[in-house]
């Protein structure tokens, strides 16, 4: 079992990004500015806003925070958006999700200017990552694709597996890895909550994506002996012994799955710091196209 | 062995226009009008120009023919295109493709208004289609799922492989047919050029889509019993029986297959014919937007 240390070749990301900035600064060039739109403080939107600045300030990039009060109306919001938008000193922003249910969060995500649409949730750049065309990649995805690269996994022939077809993860994972691209080419099949047999094809893959949320669903029975397993689960489950009183657990029985899997993303520490790294690749690209 | 009659079943899907149409007519409401542009003369794309201003006519429509030499350059190219984009009697609009190679048909592409974009080419109509919001879909995978839709074909939970990744055909059916929607949630897998055993790829599938362009490839001994196969195949062969000189053979060794199968569409008279309706049916819905 090799473990993938997301941790470790985040901060060599990290690092990059950092080193980047530092030649911007040198050659008096914009520093790149990232802000987060976060609306309400539920649950963990605040803490992973906290986060991609707390990543800013170790890169060095500029960074704001849009705060607003859950009673905020989507009209109210789409204004604040506009002047964002318009704003020549932000580079790219986010709209932290999950928006509260009265706001209707597609029509939210399509009004963010997709020059700084560093998510790549706007329809227009989704849409240019499904025909192949140089764009955003979101973030999480981008940062799966990072993990498989620099662990010098070929995917080539390969079959896949993702299991999962959300808008953030399982569908766009599933659309890049099948690309003829040079980290693609896998024989992809996208499993869901509607699929049968999640066992059969699960030990008729190379490799598993899984992006479902069920704490330890994947069990050693289910994988193919050397298979390489991508973890995006991340659950909160209690845990007393935990100063926080919760842990936060993967789709994967990495114990039961240890005998058998090649490659393995821990969680934590896999595929969650890749994304805010590849946040800020994002917000870099879109600060550099403007050079 | 049961045969999905494309010719037939677009013909419903007309005659369903023709009466919309109808009733347009009668309410004083805007009559759709399709343009397409056509840039050259070669391979058998003033054909398929030809077939769709026929079927204009037949569901009375107005239709335009916008054609220029192979010479013209992209920006001349453009320059009619944004004609066409602002021209408010025309409501959907087609390039016809291939483009010459010395004109970049992404970019071309990329300048259609996305409202009157009935193919469903732009990126933000794709992306929306990809992100699942309600767009113009691109007109093959459109008439699949209407073929499968109007033969009570019922795709959930099947494991469905769909042979090629093309922008046009195989990426958007395949992210359709996975898609939480009442004619989706397939377990898609796709296969494309680099993908290894098909042939064990095909035994394991339910529905077998194939657009992959090699005549007669896919034979009996490849494919489960009681499957469904969908052969957007188009090649022409030499046939030197036939007035044309060459006739129309799809991906599907259709003999070989015939005791085996159970749902297939010919070739021709299967997929082909749709594509054309449901191109007038986007013509249509783009029109409507518009009352």
């Amino acid at each position: 079992m090799k473990i993938i240390d997301g941790k470790k070749i985040s901060n060599e990301v990290l690092d990059e990004i950092k080193v980047l900035v530092g030649h911007r600064v040198k050659n008096n060039l914009k520093i790149p500015h990232l802000a987060a739109v976060l609306v309400g403080d539920e649950g963990p939107s605040q803490t992973y806003v906290n986060s991609k600045i707390k990543a800013c300030k170790r890169v060095g990039f500029q960074s704001s925070l849009f705060k607003f009060d859950k009673s905020i109306s989507e009209n109210k919001l789409i204004n604040e958006i506009q002047k964002i938008n318009i704003n020549d000193n932000i580079d790219g922003f986010i709209v932290q999700l999950p928006l509260p249910v009265k706001i209707n969060q597609e029509k939210i995500l399509n009004k963010v200017n997709p020059d700084k649409d560093v998510d790549g949730f706007h329809p227009l750049n989704y849409g240019k990552m499904a025909l192949g065309i140089e764009t955003f990649l979101p973030a999480t995805p981008a940062g799966i694709i990072e993990l498989i690269q620099r662990s010098n996994i070929d995917l080539k022939s390969k079959k896949c597996l993702v299991i999962g077809r959300s808008q953030i993860v399982g569908r766009p994972i599933s659309i890049l890895l099948s690309q003829n691209k040079i980290f693609g080419n896998a024989t992809v099949t996208v499993a869901h909550s509607k699929s049968d047999n999640l066992k059969e094809l699960c030990l008729d893959s190379d490799v598993i994506i899984s992006a479902i949320g069920i704490p330890e669903f994947i069990k050693g029975e289910m994988i193919k002996t050397g298979s390489t397993i991508i973890d995006v689960g991340i659950s909160r489950v209690n845990d007393n012994s935990s100063v926080k009183g919760y842990k936060i657990i993967g789709d994967v029985d990495f114990k039961s799955v240890s005998d058998k899997v090649g490659y393995i993303t821990p969680v934590p520490g896999g595929v969650g710091p890749m994304t805010i790294a590849m946040l800020l690749k994002n917000t870099l690209k879109a600060c550099s196209l403007k050079d």
